[in-house]
């Protein structure tokens, strides 16, 4: 299998490409708009053709580069059904696996950051899950935005992601410190929000202390991207230039 | 491909087991002779036949499970060919890979924390590399033991390991903090001590600086794993229990 962690500084957000050896499919997960280029260029240098992009969520941080890749590569949109997109060619629910060739992905329902928020399992050729903002490498997303609930949050942790193996590794959505992948076991052990013996209420109170301000591109960004990234102001411009 | 990340908590070592899915084959890096019951109950449970004991180097803070995983199970034991330990089956060296039906290890020499240290890259189906104290996360085995040599260690980790492609996993040795596993492009950004930017004189000078106490099992560990680990004190005690 073929995978490439991307890094958008701009919103310190990961994007992956996954890819099959065999047929050359391949599935981005959360592509940023802005790096829409760097993508298209990976693509190519590994001679990948897209068949979708899939989102975990509605985002609040940036702006998904899904229409913009549709529009430039003939690719599928997907989201999570959940988030009630409307655009999107694909609506994901569990039990209703993603796949490009050999690359399967299994949506884990995983609301909480957003009403809507999938993680997604890859269990072959190792277990690896995509975790969006649901689960951080020693943190989560916040749950403090539209469609966010803590307690929520605290239950697709324990439920979803923590009953995984516990060598299943874990790629989050974002970092903020450089850090690139965990593990189940790493997380039950040291995420200081989450760990095993941090009760649901302990954890309430914790995201309820956070108090933190709303993200910068949160007006544009949310209603962008509930329309799969379609002309936000950024595209609008680089369009007129 | 099946993989386990076991936790000797007495050494903070990190013994990993490697299974082959079709041909039931497993290979064990490093393990811990303290450990022998985990590790043969743990292939039991996966229907594994251990073939082949693999380690990383000759350790100064615990003594290998190898002649005992030997007698009980009548796999091989595998050393490095530059740690000249004369009683391995195997006298692995670069270009020489280590296989057990699909799961194929590639010796990397990678002096420094001893002199005939070895990593071991697997390629497929995702790359990843076990460290064993040549890189740990945010870290590096200590350089002030026999055989070692600081200038040696930051040639190993610059030539051979950040060579490699930036998600390759880094599987380490050892962890104290509960950590587990990290990528080349991690610890290219992150880690104190070799980071990009660091210079081998730095470096040279960091771990002059250190100033550690010597093993608690050193004068016992590094003579019984000379040994493949036949018959250190432990061992002999249990016996005669």
């Amino acid at each position: 299998m073929i995978i490439r962690q991307l890094f958008d500084s701009g919103s310190s957000t990961y994007t992956y490409l996954l890819g099959c050896e065999a047929t050359r499919q391949a599935i981005v997960v959360d592509p940023v708009l802005e790096m829409i280029e760097r993508d298209l260029a990976e693509l190519i240098s590994l001679n990948l053709r897209l068949t979708c992009t899939v989102e975990t969520h509605v985002h609040a941080d940036h702006v998904t580069a899904a229409w913009q890749l549709r529009e430039r590569t003939g690719c599928r949109v997907a989201y999570p059904a959940m988030e009630q997109v409307a655009c999107a060619d694909l609506q994901l629910a569990v039990d209703q696996p993603l796949m490009a060739g050999s690359v399967l992905l299994l949506p884990l329902p995983t609301p909480g950051h957003t009403a809507g928020h999938h993680c997604y399992l890859l269990e072959h050729p190792v277990p690896m899950v995509f975790t969006g903002d649901t689960l951080l490498i020693d943190g989560c997303g916040r749950t403090d935005l539209d469609g966010g609930d803590a307690e929520t949050l605290f239950r697709s942790v324990h439920d979803r992601l923590f009953a995984l193996p516990e060598e299943t590794l874990v790629y989050p959505g974002h970092d903020y410190n450089q850090r690139r992948v965990s593990t189940i076991a790493q997380e039950r052990a040291r995420n200081q929000r989450l760990k095993d013996g941090v009760s649901a209420d302990q954890f309430v109170q914790i995201m309820a202390g956070l108090d933190l301000p709303p993200p910068a591109k949160m007006a544009t960004a949310v209603p962008a991207n509930r329309g799969c990234g379609r002309c936000p102001r950024s595209a609008a411009a680089r369009a007129d230039a």
